[in-house]
């Protein structure tokens, strides 16, 4: 399985050199732009035919220039230096050619238009251009328009969008760590080129092409790395319109539209794959600085999440191991469990089922309570109280984290990028446009003109939304209630088998297949929930893509939490507190009595589910769904291919790298990746104290998943386009919020599923002595047998008169047999008092601890300072011969300035402000100098 | 009184036009210093000898010039223009006269070095001084120096201040309001000037000298508002240093030296008296617009809190009237109090008092049980929950409110001032330095510099500040259980007082008194704690001036929240639960019994407990302590200033404006204006519960402290400098965080104070017709007499052999008599149930009404929007001819731009992303052009 990877990875590697440029070997291939020659029918272009008595100037917010088609010829390839403009130019004619020289069917015919205009407009933006020669050749391959930014539009762009680069100027990173420490860390440190990056910090600044001295730049073809140079082409194509044959803006319509098929960044093999996509690396700290410049900082965000998340894990194994520790050291000494074992105790309980069961003794539920006793002690309390602030020092980590990275990533002060609406939005507001118009015509009237979409135009996808959400969430419930129904009829059924050995193994076997049913039926409604999100966030036509992220991610939370955690809610909360008493049972389809908890207590039953249904779902989904279905699609994509390219066998030339990325799927969001995390996270918080060994699984499953996410990224996907981010967004909220929830559920849990109360009460209000014994004695109520319901009891009762059972209700001969005991209220008060205080304890105890941490590092609050001053005296320089220029205060619009002034101008108005005895005298000098 | 004020203020009209210039009568007086003639035995500058020979050159991290001193003369007054100049120079002239004439003691001399040099910074910093012409002559009175502003330097500083300015650009505020609704807003809308402000908001933009024509510049005299003239020149003084008589810089430290008495800007009356500060305008919104542009951002902030919170007591108070008017409308339908009445049900209670007091009949408290009733019945949960989400309302609706002020007040992106240190931390870190040098000459060891203090310097001070804090706890808590004893032994005296009319009044008597002197303790130790903090933060050090503040609002907040509230809570969840039983009483000091509650329940107790301290706390604070002592202190002033004025006899001359406002007081922040309201958020949110009518109140209060307070800025203090604030800081911080404890004292108060939970549980469970007949009865206990211990029974007990008493016991004749029963563990459960419930609901609540109403208000998203696209507009044209002069990519340093480059580079870089086809083509043909 690796050796294949291998394989793949160095033919990557070989060809790499060579694949990566155009075909005169200099110039970078920054993007490629796939489309199929295939017959299309019909192309799904609505304007198409209509725009040209139409003539809508307005499409999206993006507004047209109305002239921008007249003069398109003219000004294209202006930005280009000599020899390269010649060069497009001269490749624009070949694509000319090829665009004429062969005929196809109107709408192929028509998207070939389109992508000529957008490619002309391409050109005339700056880009270049090389097709495959054998284009015209080849009629039904795939067929490659690779892109290439030359210098100086890289750096016009570079200026628009606020690049940030490294100047000559060292900030020296004052690094808090100790040597001893440095040196311990060193075998946990990838060893990658920039090792000593945490001392040697360049002071960056946005992209001037004023300032090119002040920058690094040893070679222009290198000064923007790769990333950068895909994410300025993306930009380009994000922006480039097409208006006269099909009134859109962006790749990504045209994408839509079915004008091109795919277009990416192509992968340059890098030391990522050596020191990170590999599970041998498993121990070792990630190279994030090197991630977040391969894919940028959104990927590079969820991976440094995800190694936060997983180096916190490691305390949390650590302690929930020493939990479980000392269950299984307590086991043995642990009065209760010792009770319940001791046979001569005789506690003759009342039968598990009507008329078939038989009385039995306690004791022999020896096993239960001693496995219960192992989750079920007081160490459970602390540890979730420890694990509920965890989540709070996780995130107030996670927080520092966030800000040390946008730090040294240079995020500070990015503006949010203007999005462009949806392909989907454009065309639904499309449609509505020329639905009015068309009344418009008939009514003669002037109405304002349409620039959005109302809540009326999505009222039947809300429609459809809550009721497909409140039809699936009765979905879970009835999977939920139909393993219910299957615990209780096949356990019935079971009883009344002859066989004394499937009597015995009833409730092992019962427990077992339904929690594997659970788990099968958690895993296929996981799939289909998240088809299902996508469809219905679809129905709502949000207008921008961060708009359509956001919409997806609540609802594919809602119905995944939902699905994961019901049966987990039904087992900690519900179970067996409706099965009634002796005598008067409750029962459901009139035939089978409700479920009761096992002998031990429903923590251990709790515990059994949790655990499955977690080690389950991260086993399967990680090595069925994530490492199986992505290895079978390439596997039915190669025979698809090959069967293609054995109808035309022409595959001489070795392929590629764009052939090879093209082979690779397509990137579609992080989502699913938090989402899965997040679902784990849920395991690790919510339900902790019934489960304490839940990180330690969380963080083996999480070191092999660092990899395999890695290893997906570098090699099974293709390059993602690096988009700016300042940090994960709205999974933060859903992460808090998990926090908060956690709090209450696991005061529930140890409160009313473990036995850690009635305990408690015993011991300090019953117990004669002061210790547990005759707890078990104290927690089982009497029954006497002549009050069972005719048909109910025993067959063969013997001698037995009175059974005992596990509730606190009265005996038979109080006044008020069998109704709830004084003990019931004290124990249940105690309860809930219990929930109060650990409840507002420990969101006390987080609103100290999230205060006490201050959010940003101190290191970075001081560095930042550092470097205030250090650009100050970088641009002080320059800026003092300029500044006799700008003293002429009545005298406007001297000096240009322009977008590259912004940085500039703010780092020198700090350093006015920090040095203010200076400047008031050098101007005063300067306007007496003037005046003179 | 109100004729008096308006007798001062027309005295200010009426100077107003002569008294705010200097004598030329037409350079406004933007700032006035003022120094006291007085004999000083030394001066407190620690340098002002030894400066000579160590020269430290560094103060505070305001790093100082090497070369200021030198040449000091030579740069001054250069910034004038000419006929300016030479009156400056005149002036200047003058002040060397006046410094050299006269000849004073030491110290005294010393000071008046420091201030001319500090006055020839300042002139050097072109800004222009007067002095009297008297200043010789008059030996000991106050002497004024006032500072103008000429035009340049107002420019100057604007640009480097970023003060945005409007321009002519008019930018539609489409205001969202109906016309209906308009006109029946407008009696309460305020007549301002610019009422129409709401529909034309000019376009505004960093003030810069290169774009004076984009302003709408009528008059260089009034361009700049006075307020903001004042914050320039406030500005200059902030940093203008003093090296060589007395190493620092800033105006305050010379004012904390005692070099300066005060310094301060002139008040201007202004419309703001008429429309503002007079309770006849009470009905009225504010012109908050205008307060801001008199007082700065900060204080407009906080009369919009104030205005806000006002406005929202409004609904609440109509909520609590109805809430209160069903209690008395269903008082005489309410069961439990009629059964409480009802004297046929003869229920026998145990005597209140060992020995003295009687077996009574439970109709005597008929009276408390219906008064109970009023705050206590099933409404007020309603309100409590009600009163909750109004806590998270106020603070969504703030938060928009703080959002659309910030933006009409152009505070987007504003950053904040870096501060200097203050003059105490200066001081101490001298002392420290000093004291490091001494040591590092004997040991000649080359140490690092010392640049801050460390928590080292501060441990004593860390010290003092933990151990008073505990101290003052314990006082308050003695001052609480003082009033306990008070009211226990007082009882027991009048209770064996032989006069039948003093024991039927004991509980009123007792009570009322016992209120009183818990007032009275609270207003004292309320003044007392102010004080204390300021001194406890004082010794921590702090280092600026916002942490000066903010420490000391914590503290303040800490200490006079717990003083406020320490007996409320005893009242609330405390009183009367640690009485005991008939039979086994808990006694203090051995003979006094623990005090019990009224029969009607404690909640009325702690409603007359909560009204009265709220009310008294109000009333006093409001009536004696804002509006007497200044108006005492004034008057002592006044007469001190005569005596001294007497001895003179040369007060022919009308006072100057800057006589008047020296009379005034100091303005101190406007913490203890905070501070006063937040502790009434805590009466109006924590138990509002119990007293429904507290948001009423509070609203009562409030109208009249806006007016008040108004009326205090306008006339009784100095007029502050005009200070930048994007929010109101850590108060609501504080807010927030009490709104978030009212939630579980509510849910206690309701459940464990209030009857509610008892009710419930009576009716649903209990009850055999499912109504409320029983209920007393139900809640009553048995005790038998000849349980008594002996000494403790009833003198003339009769035939009595059982009494009652409340609460949920055993009978005497049950088998563990006097233990806790069934009942009272059921009603627990249920009250901590409710506890749960009601928490869990509510924070939910609150949660869900915090994310539905977003933080910006949609009309302040399209406003923005809009703005952003006009001031690409207004950019455009001037960019556009400039943009040839950029594009040459490679020629570095073209244009100098500087600091007012900043917001149009922004801007239009704003406009290249919005418009992403015109400008690449733009681009394009320029560097076409450049390249031909």
């Amino acid at each position: 399985l690796f050796s294949e990877y291998l394989t793949v990875y160095f033919t990557f590697l070989l060809i790499s050199l060579e694949g990566l440029y155009f075909s005169d070997g200099r110039r970078k291939v920054d993007y490629v732009l796939v489309f199929h020659q295939r017959r299309h029918s019909s192309i799904r272009c609505p304007v198409g035919t209509s725009v040209s008595q139409d003539r809508l100037s307005i499409v999206s917010n993006g507004n047209f220039p109305q002239s921008v088609s007249s003069d398109a010829v003219a000004g294209r390839g202006g930005g280009m230096p000599g020899e390269e403009a010649a060069n497009a130019g001269e490749v624009f004619m070949e694509l000319g050619f090829a665009g004429g020289s062969e005929p196809t069917e109107p709408a192929d015919h028509e998207m070939r238009l389109i992508r000529q205009e957008f490619e002309a407009n391409l050109l005339e933006a700056g880009l270049e251009i090389e097709r495959d020669k054998e284009v015209s050749v080849k009629a039904h391959g795939p067929s490659f328009t690779r892109l290439h930014a030359p210098w100086p539009v890289l750096c016009r762009e570079a200026e628009f969008l606020k690049i940030k680069v490294p100047t000559k100027t060292e900030s020296g990173f004052g690094s808090s760590m100790s040597t001893i420490w440095r040196k311990l860390n060193q075998p946990f440190q990838p060893k990658v080129p920039h090792q000593d990056h945490e001392r040697t910090k360049f002071l960056s600044h946005c992209f001037s092409r004023d300032k090119l001295h002040l920058y690094n730049i040893t070679s222009k073809d290198t000064f923007f790395d790769n990333a950068t140079r895909g994410r300025i082409v993306y930009e380009i194509l994000r922006r480039t319109v097409c208006v006269r044959t099909c009134q859109t803006i962006g790749i990504s319509t045209l994408i839509a539209k079915g004008v091109y098929d795919a277009a990416f960044p192509l992968h340059d093999v890098s030391v990522l794959h050596e020191e990170w996509a590999r599970y041998s690396a498993f121990y070792k700290y990630q190279p994030i600085d090197l991630v977040r410049k391969y894919f940028g900082e959104k990927i590079g965000l969820y991976f440094a999440w995800l190694g936060v998340y997983t180096q916190l894990l490691i305390p949390a194994s650590i302690v929930g191991i020493i939990v479980f520790g000392y269950g299984v050291a307590t086991v043995d000494t642990d009065i209760p469990s010792l009770e319940m074992c001791d046979e001569r105790l005789n506690f003759t309980m009342c039968p598990l089922c009507d008329g078939a069961c038989d009385f039995w003794q306690l004791s022999t539920a020896c096993g239960t309570a001693r496995a219960s006793h192992l989750f079920d002690n007081p160490a459970t309390v602390f540890f979730a109280i420890f694990m509920s602030l965890w989540a709070v020092l996780f995130l107030e980590h996670w927080k520092r984290r966030q800000i040390s990275l946008s730090f040294s990533w240079d995020l500070t002060g990015i503006e949010e990028d203007e999005e462009h609406p949806r392909p989907r939005y454009e065309t639904i507001l499309l449609q509505k446009r020329q639905r009015k118009q068309k009344k418009k015509k008939n009514k003669k009237k002037n109405e304002t003109a349409i620039d959005k979409l109302t809540w009326k135009d999505r009222l039947p996808g809300y429609f459809i939304n809550v009721s497909s959400i409140l039809f699936m969430f009765g979905l879970t419930f009835s999977a939920v209630f139909g393993v219910i129904v299957y615990r209780i009829t096949v356990s019935a059924l079971m009883a009344m088998s002859p066989d004394p050995e499937t009597k015995s193994n009833v409730r092992v076997t019962v427990t077992a297949t339904a929690v594997i049913i659970n788990l099968v039926v958690i895993l296929i409604l996981d799939e289909i929930y998240g088809a299902v999100a996508v469809w219905l966030t679809e129905l709502e036509i949000p207008k921008t893509e961060t708009n359509f992220e956001e919409r997806l991610i609540l609802k594919a939370f809602l119905l995944k939490f939902m699905n994961a955690y019901a049966p987990i809610f039904y087992v900690a909360f519900f179970k067996g507190r409706f099965a009634g008493r002796p005598g008067n049972y409750v029962y459901v389809f009139n035939d089978y009595r409700m479920e009761e908890c096992a002998p031990g207590g429903c923590l251990i039953e709790l515990c059994i589910q949790l655990s499955i249904i977690m080690l389950g779902k991260q086993l399967i989904q990680n090595n069925i769904f994530e490492i199986g279905i992505p290895k079978l699609k390439k596997l039915v994509r190669a025979l698809k291919d090959k069967g293609s390219a054995e109808t035309e066998k022409e595959e001489e030339r070795p392929p590629q790298q764009w052939n090879l990325d093209h082979a690779l799927a397509a990137f579609e969001g992080l989502t699913p990746e938090y989402m899965e995390m997040i679902i784990q996270f849920g395991f690790v918080s919510l339900f902790v104290a019934s489960f304490p060994l839940a990180p330690l699984f969380a963080l083996l499953n999480n070191v092999i998943e660092i990899r395999l996410d890695a290893k997906k990224f570098v090699t099974e996907l293709r390059r993602p386009v690096a988009i700016r981010a300042k940090d994960i967004g709205i999974w933060y909220n859903i992460l808090s919020g998990m926090g908060k929830f956690s709090v209450i559920i696991n005061a529930f849990v140890i409160s009313f599923t473990s036995d850690f109360i009635p305990r408690l009460v015993y011991q300090y209000t019953y117990s004669q002595t002061g210790t547990m014994h005759g707890f078990i004695d104290y927690t089982l109520s009497y029954f006497n047998v002549s009050n069972f319901k005719p048909g109910t009891a025993p067959q063969n009762s013997g001698d037995i008169t009175v059974c005992r059972y596990k509730d606190y209700r009265e005996p038979p001969w109080s006044p008020d047999a069998y109704q709830f005991s004084k003990q019931y209220w004290c124990v249940l008060a105690a309860r809930l008092a219990f929930v109060i205080l650990f409840q507002n304890l420990v969101m006390f105890l987080s609103l100290v601890v999230a205060w006490v941490i201050p959010d940003v590092p101190k290191t970075i609050m001081e560095q930042l300072k550092r470097e205030k001053k250090l650009l100050v005296d970088v641009f002080l320089r320059e800026e003092k011969e300029k500044f006799q220029l700008i003293q002429r205060p009545t005298q406007a619009g001297d000096g240009g300035g322009g977008p590259r002034a912004r940085c500039r101008a703010a780092s020198f108005s700090q350093f006015t402000r920090k040095n203010p005895s200076t400047l008031p005298r050098n101007e005063n000098e300067n306007s007496r100098h003037t005046a003179v």
